[in-house]
């Protein structure tokens, strides 16, 4: 490490020369010890943004990343290990629903979430809108329940990837986050660490997720492909679309309601249908199922004949939570003190709804953090009456605003936000845009 | 200055946007007074970098670094004030003779410089290397002396724009040094600082000098015009060939020494041509010569008169400075304890003597520095016996190395890089690159 210097480093990487895996391994432990300044590490960060990094080069720091931290032993667990990654959206409760159905089909499901980010929201969140349902288990009993149920949802601990932990906060006031290599090594980092065979990444397209072309998806699919190729960790990428919100919840208890009605083998269409489209691919990767028709079938099952909904029970009741969430939602759930209806400006059938927009109004009602030390309000949230395709009458409500805490002014400004999210026309003749772009296997 | 925040505007440069005056002054003083930390300054350097700052915004840029300190009045000088500023060279004493000569003409020339950098040597250092030589002098002793004999030469105060001390810190460490408008704002940020009318660029071409191509010297011409335009401050730019050594000495008080024969009408044809090409050019642009012919006939008299020498010893008084250097500067410099001969390899016509690698040989002798706090031997350096296009025959001295501290590994290796400094060829029938590429006005 003697003969280490940071800034020649940095200099092959502005010129856009490949750095070596000694290069890239020091300069990664030394952001993640701290022996190199922040300001080494700011101006490699932009030299990344502006040249990227190549396979290998991709491969290698993502390596050292993860083994920045602790990497969770699974192999205690009997069942191929296989989770799913969303790279965020708006009403994307799909990993409540998918988990234990998944697991209640015969795959390990350990999975490790995030919470709310700016305007989309965030698993963890979701699941504390259970009363005393707990995300923060120790290893060992994550491991433990993976073990038992084989399926457990918490949240990262401080000892994974602490290196992504640096560069992450990093990122975030260098204006150095939409980098498709650094994105793709931090989300690897942290799901390498869970010690999964396979992972199945949802990456969003469009209006409320992070990327809005479709292009870029791809080639933060591929990046993240690679990084699990190199790790051997299979990674099925779902291109999915993200303009409109998932299903027609946007909050947190809200979305565990819908979540529970996809168990109980409804809830709406494009939630059911993201829940078993996903889930297929799981069980097809881990070889659970012999192929992703066969993987579909299986989803099927578990959701049509309660098994999912009874595994889900078991989780919320293993992680603390009031089980009786699963048969009685409205009467466990925080229930927001005002209902606000927003009505329809004009009538007609819905062409458009914006994910960011309905995703913003969600924020402002207290469903999500402006800063990363806000605390959320559960029972806030969207209620979405006419979704895309639907026809409605003026001065009927198109949504319902919910909310404990936000003031006069807030729900005021929901509500303008949530009434220009919606585009009307003429009924539609061509068929809404798909929910899946593209699957890359 | 509440509503500046600083990733916003490091994400605008990183996309390639225009930045509003407003902005960048905000940036260049948070930099400067600390408000902006390291991290958020050195992704700015490196989004500059990559990004560049157009006309408008480099001159904003330059000129809220020259104000974030103190800038000199010198309007009570009743003479025309005119600097030159290098690009750095090896063996550039250029300063030493000019000064003086362009003041005896009438221009003043209040002249602030810079030590050694890299392989290149630095005024300050020269000028020390005579005994009792002062470059700190106050701002008043300063305005003083130029007053009274129209040049003075001291080193940067440190109240001269610390917003550059601050850039120039952090790019040294984070690999942002070559970037155009960077070293254009940092020259311009400190030149303006001077109080000057006009300035004449020596804008270094080739092997030895920091530009190794004369489209980006062309480029940095270009940035110092404009942000001297917005300054009104007149800037002519010469660009001169750095491929070889500037005369036959490389080094601190053997430069002194060169410089004095220079000011005594004598020296190298190239160091003497140089000088007075410069001078004529800061003698027209000032006004002081009718035209560049009239300045080198002007400048080619006070060489020839004995009167710029006069000067030199009036400066070197004035400093503190052993004035008797000026007639016997063997006598009054330091000299090297070991003088070792480097014999030529074979006999022949330099073809080409690579100026970086003699620059690296000297300082590898002690005449440069390799960390800032290093000091240097000033006796140090290389005395160059055949330069391009002269025959020398198999054995005889090539060169000279120069050392009161150097060890025998060290002037080994200075040797070998002496040696192969040197190409050899048979008689040179074209002539050999032009000193001076060209001038832009």
């Amino acid at each position: 490490m003697s003969a280490f210097i940071p800034q020649a480093v940095i200099w092959k990487k502005r010129e856009g020369q490949r750095l070596s895996e000694e290069e890239l391994r020091a300069f990664v432990a030394g952001a993640s010890d701290g022996s190199i300044p922040d300001y080494q590490v700011a101006a490699m960060l932009m030299a990344i943004f502006f040249r990227g990094l190549d396979g290998g080069e991709l491969a290698v720091w993502a390596d050292a990343m993860l083994r920045s931290g602790d990497v969770i032993d699974l192999s205690s667990v009997d069942r191929p290990r296989v989770d799913k990654h969303s790279t965020g959206g708006v009403g994307d409760k799909i990993s409540l629903p998918l988990a234990p159905a998944v697991a209640a089909c015969g795959a390990a499901v350990p999975m490790v979430s995030g919470r709310g980010l700016g305007h989309t929201g965030g698993t963890l969140d979701k699941l504390e809108s259970i009363p005393g349902f707990r995300v923060d288990l120790t290893v060992e009993q994550f491991v433990d329940q993976v073990r038992r149920l084989g399926v457990c949802l918490i949240g990262q601990t401080a000892r994974v990837a602490p290196a992504d932990r640096r560069l992450y906060a990093l990122r975030d006031v260098t204006a150095t986050v939409e980098s498709i290599p650094l994105i793709a090594s931090s989300i690897m980092s942290k799901k390498l660490a869970e010690g999964i065979d396979a992972l199945v990444l949802d990456c969003k397209v469009g209006d409320g997720a992070f990327m809005d072309s479709r292009a870029d998806a791809v080639q933060l699919a591929r990046a993240i492909q690679a990084i699990g190729a190199a790790a051997s960790v299979k990674v099925t990428a779902v291109l999915t679309n993200m303009d409109a919100p998932i299903g027609r919840t946007v909050g947190n208890a809200i979305e565990v309601q819908e979540s529970i009605d996809v168990l109980r083998g409804g809830g709406p269409a494009d939630t059911r249908e993201l829940t078993v489209t996903l889930g297929a691919e799981m069980l097809a990767l881990s070889g659970v199922a012999r192929d992703v028709p066969d993987g579909r079938a299986r989803m099927e099952k578990v959701l049509a004949d309660g098994s999912a909904l009874e595994l889900f029970r078991k989780v919320v009741e293993a992680q603390g939570g009031d089980a009786r969430v699963v048969d009685r939602p409205e009467e466990v759930l925080p229930q927001a003190a005002r209902r606000t209806p927003v009505p329809a400006p004009e009538s007609g059938t819905v062409r458009a709804l914006s994910a960011r927009q309905i995703g913003m109004a969600a924020l402002m009602l207290g469903a999500g953090r402006r800063r990363v030390e806000d605390r959320i309000d559960p029972s806030a949230g969207i209620q979405i009456q006419a979704q895309v395709g639907e026809r409605i009458e003026r001065g009927e409500p198109v949504a319902y605003l919910l909310t404990s805490r936000a003031s006069d002014e807030e729900i005021d400004a929901a509500r303008d936000m949530v009434t220009g999210a919606f585009q009307f026309g003429a009924a539609m003749s061509a068929p809404q845009s798909a929910l899946v772009l593209e699957v890359l296997r």
